[in-house]
């Protein structure tokens, strides 16, 4: 490997960070997943309630939703709370509803039940990539809290309320160059930046590119989906691997 | 063309709506717009005035940024206001966010000055599409108001604050196949919903895919780059032939 | 007439501006107008919907409300959004609830059955006498909304929940002498400025004169009550002739 | 007199409440006023401060504003606080803006020098009538607090802030019958409501008259404002009664 | 006694400042208070209405909290409304719980049955202790609340919703001294501030002590709650003499 | 020890849980603490920044305050976000008011010079004591951050911004005995719950006791403030124990 292929920390054009997931990071979380990205570090809780809201009962389905949120020094200097500001952000609203609808994606809410899963994701360090970080332990808190329920009995024996499984992963176009899984020095000089969200078996739920400085041809394009398509293969690796394992106890 | 062909109100797959741009529709704002996309009716004004905000002063750069809301009874059933409701939800944050973006890729700061234009885009009808329809017009109205402000001498007489054009169209998968410039009927029903921006000259601004039902596969994908390429192409020759008209006279 | 009768714009002291009704500008809603008073432009609404207020209920009686808001470039200078500052202000409260206290004084409650109609009043262009624009508009609307409701079967065949129509117009002193509908430059400059809702009758519904400089006397008073109420018998012939003739007809 | 003639409370149609205006009720405040209209009874406190908002900035000009609010149990069942509900409800804002305004009409901004006067109107009782006790008191605050200033050196020793004064009172259709100064039982079944405000020299500063049920015609509106004429000259002259006595030292 | 020992004002280390306790300061209210610690006024209200809130529902137990707030001009410079501000402060948040839990100490919820009752605290002037005068007129009231229900048989005739009294006062070391009671000129140069709030026979329901300047050892601390616990059980005394007399009859 | 003498976990009446403190687990922070008393869990960062409010400017002295909230599922069942619910609750600002207090009584805030630091407390996990797990854990982030800025030549090489340290701990009565360091189930179920913060030297900076049940007396406060000052003690020597060790290394 030479020089002009490696980038700012060593790693090659289609190498991700390391990935880190700790199960069970939580004790009263129904599933809850400390997920890392190199130094990007967000600690999902996956809660089981049951009952659905208002609007949606007595249809006899579950709901999954999603709520993102950075504590106020995650971030290299300081951010205000938005609980101060009294006002949730444009961005923070935008990352929620792209988690939830991701999961969304792979729920069987039939199976689930008139039971509501709210997935927090909370951002304790944050290097770029948090909303593929949130999204991918996501999937795993999720996997925990729908088998914790169906422990306590709260879902059929043999429904099967996950179809399939979720992950994510940014690419972009930093020095004219496709990179997969950016962190924040890259991403805040990216061309382009494009957050992927693919199912386990190799299809997309979610495509978000945005031309940052110039726009971007369809060869560019082309070459951001090839690397986002693997990194999330890599990545479902991850989560199968993290599930594989027996988890920690939990303390109760 | 055979049944199966095409849609509910009678479309080919590949086919727009009528579009209808009608500009000066307001007598104060430096530009304006009325564009209809069909039954969408969006009202676009932008509004240019001297100085920069704080953060951005002394850099001898300008700033456009965009605002986007849907009146009230806009949709089917009336909504309530957000003014009202005392914030602005994440929807109205997300499209207000993406068309400044879209604007900004083809804006030159350094050309425009220390000066800003405000582009704000009310939704008086609502028909699916209104977020297209937006990023479409405002991109006729940023034009009338970079010329206004050119004649009353506050941009330099050569200066191209403008670096190109920009449109914007969706496209989905309606019934499993790939279709142009949804309405609300089949907006609402999509599996797969997506919103492209691209320049006059062909390139990609923003790619926004969601699969609302079944996640979508590569071919899908590349069907529907292929018809937002071209559904933007056609705008774009409507955006030029539109500003090749002489416009109403404001009343002032 | 000399030229010391005549106004900035050429009209005699006790003339109204353009007046412009366009009835069904909007498809979805049950009623709707487009009001023109000159350059002044408001876009009215009326959303017809069964059931009322949970305090309401079950006292076989309907309720009227109103809610105004301005664009943000309606103005001569653009004007920061309500939905952005996260509340509304106290002006704006005032005319919503003049208007909905306007439009409540020929409704009959107990005619209308528990149904809702509220009315949004938009100000698309602003040039003095939006508040009075809204109102006359809003009687329109008003009238198509129940007749679409009674089209629909929601109201009793023979009930009359419009016991008559209303209007409102405004007056002021402007250098000196009384006159009638004033434009943005006479309300700035008007030492006294006063908004009269009259029923087609003739009679008062509401009367707000305010000395925005010197306080004025009981027979400049008289001289503006004579001035609104001819300005309002012209708005109420206005009416009846937009109702007499056939409306566009709304595409569903 | 008549059975006939007389109010629920005994008085005759053309007779105000017990008028009582304590000065100096508070300490810290430069000029205060506990005003009472029989059982209704508000705290005005005028604040006197150097300098004015940024707006006025170096005009040379001062400024006068009021805020209006009700304690909870002001009224006879308890209300929520405004603070709680976070926002300030639309009557609570017409009437600060009110009571503003009438200031203002008797206010020469440039004698009074670049300083500010915030009038805070808290209503600790409430029968009806307290925006027109609030408006009453404020007169006799201010003056208050003008000579406080002027005592302290903060106004020129012959500038004369004050051009005037203003009083205030409300007149209603009760029963078919035109009555003045409104208690609680009276305001709640009036078919019209109207609030006059008049200077000292028996001009009109504010009329605002509401057709609660029936509209009303010209000669019961006439009928009101001879009635509200009458009562503001007998409150102006409990305004200088109050005014010539010497008040309570304030304790510092 | 010494000039060493006296304070700014003349009282002794021990010495309260005047109280005054004033009954049914308020007509609607069922129990009210404007009690007066030295300049330090503050009315309290105390409202009871039939039923609790939906989460206390069934259990056949009342409630009784309170809400603390200070007019704009109690203080002595002029602070901004909380309802303008569109938030509550920590301040007045920590005062209203206080309040509310002091008094809940000596509340049987199953005597009051499923009745509330709300407390307002509301400071007309403020010179120290407001927190402290509060609790103290709050009991006043609660017992006049409690036997106007009472005597309307909303409660039990011999039911005793009340167990106990409560009373509260300040302490703290003012230039190196414990002192009772102090007022805002200490208050705001005192080392250690605590409030101590008792029940009448004696014992501590919140002891509440904070070093704003030096910490304080076991000493001091021993010391202060001994003035403390002497001041209450002259507040104590206050109280039942209040509650001995007559109250005036409120104007219905 | 007999069975009566310990409590539902085991522990001995004066007995602390197990505490762990681990500096520097953030990377960004100038100085960050993850704490632990037993299952509570609460990460501390401290920020530094150049500069202070503008309340505070000019006059040589820097600020410290702090910010604390919890995890929506740090709690046994999911609490709503105050971000979402647009406004910050009472108990939360009443302890970050208690943390910003506790850690200025150990502040030089001339030695710090005209810098800020923030230090924010967000509970990952709550079991009772979350308030005084964040006062201990945020005197050793604010050592490190302090350190952190000498290093970087912001604050003076001698200067001593720290003049003691600072922990705290809850004592309560529970079962009627007074025990020390109360976790969830032993604080929901307390008659008097107690907070004692002090610094390192064995003086009080603050002493909050509530009794949530049965008033207290003298002797059962005594018994309260000799656990809480040897709980205190053995808290310091933690964090002097913690101190004395490397740091890992913050990743940059």
């Amino acid at each position: 490997m030479t020089d002009t292929n490696t980038r700012h920390d060593g790693r090659a054009p289609d190498q991700l960070r390391e990935v880190r997931l700790t199960r069970n990071w939580l004790d009263h979380a129904e599933g809850s997943v400390l997920i890392e990205f190199g130094r990007t570090r967000v600690l999902v809780a996956a809660s089981f309630t049951e009952g659905v809201p208002r609007w949606l009962r007595g249809q006899g389905r579950g709901w999954v939703t999603s709520e993102y949120e950075m504590l106020p020094r995650s971030t290299n200097t300081r951010s205000d709370r938005e609980s101060r500001k009294g006002r949730v952000g444009g961005r923070t609203h935008e990352i929620s509803r792209l988690i939830g609808r991701s999961l969304r994606a792979i729920i069987d809410t039939k199976a689930l039940g008139e039971n509501t899963i709210v997935v927090d994701c909370d951002v304790l360090q944050a290097d770029g990539g948090t909303r593929t970080a949130s999204i991918t332990g996501a999937y795993v808190a999720l996997v925990d809290a729908v088998e914790d329920a169906r422990g306590r009995g709260l879902i059929t024996p043999n429904a099967a309320p996950l179809t399939g499984s979720v992950a994510a992963v940014s690419v972009g176009i930093v020095g004219g160059r496709p990179v997969l899984d950016l962190d924040y020095p890259e991403d805040s000089t990216a061309e382009t930046d494009m957050n992927i969200v693919m199912t386990g078996d190799g299809r997309f739920v979610e495509v978000q590119g945005t031309a940052e400085g110039e726009p971007f041809d369809r060869t560019l394009l082309d070459a951001l989906l090839e690397l986002g398509t693997q990194g999330c293969a890599t990545l479902t690796a991850a989560q199968q691997a993290a599930l594989a394992e027996p988890a920690r106890e939990r303390v109760r």
